[in-house]
């Protein structure tokens, strides 16, 4: 992710996984930790292009990761270590989530200009 | 949106549009206004499915709303009010914006069953 919470994606067409999530509240410092691995390990992967991320008080929280094919997000998917999260995840730290793969076709970047 | 921050989608292929912006943090009372007032005018048009949206407390957020097609998009694109309050968003609200249209093409919903 960019300093700025932007990810910097190229022209499209390219990949968004688009991850909405519901936190349990519990185990607070073992998901921080690992959510950073995560990002960390994601940004290493082939076709990986950004990420951006939110998580609001309530514990609701979306991150949209954007990869170059599909194939780069289904190697992702079945990474060993990814794979071991999501289950430590789904017992702990999430009470429901929706992952969509959704293929970006337009793109439009607006950016306030300095006086 | 539902209650529960998860938008109720029906079953693949349908479209997204990613919205990810950085709040100035002026006219917060404004803002907020007219970003409810929008989500009840969205939710009004034709093949809108629904919104999940989250801004963290360093002002990034990320909304998601999903569209039974593209045609759908373009109109509110078009719809006078939605035109008029994003000019205001870009004289008042916003630092910075991305906007992402994408056709979601597969979908997982998962959810803690009670014990």
């Amino acid at each position: 992710m960019s300093a700025e919470g932007f990810a910097r994606t190229p022209e499209p067409p390219y990949y968004a996984v688009i991850f909405t999530s519901q936190r349990s509240g519990a185990d607070p410092e073992g998901y921080a930790e690992a959510a950073e691995a995560m990002v960390a390990l994601a940004a290493q992967q082939p076709g990986h292009l950004g990420v951006e991320s939110v998580r609001g008080a309530d514990g609701v929280g979306i991150t949209v990761s954007y990869w170059r094919s599909e194939n780069d997000i289904l190697a992702w998917k079945h990474h060993v270590e990814h794979a071991a999260i999501r289950a430590r995840g789904r017992r702990d730290w999430y009470t429901r989530y929706i992952t969509r793969v959704a293929k970006v076709e337009r793109a439009y970047d607006w950016l306030l200009k300095s006086p």
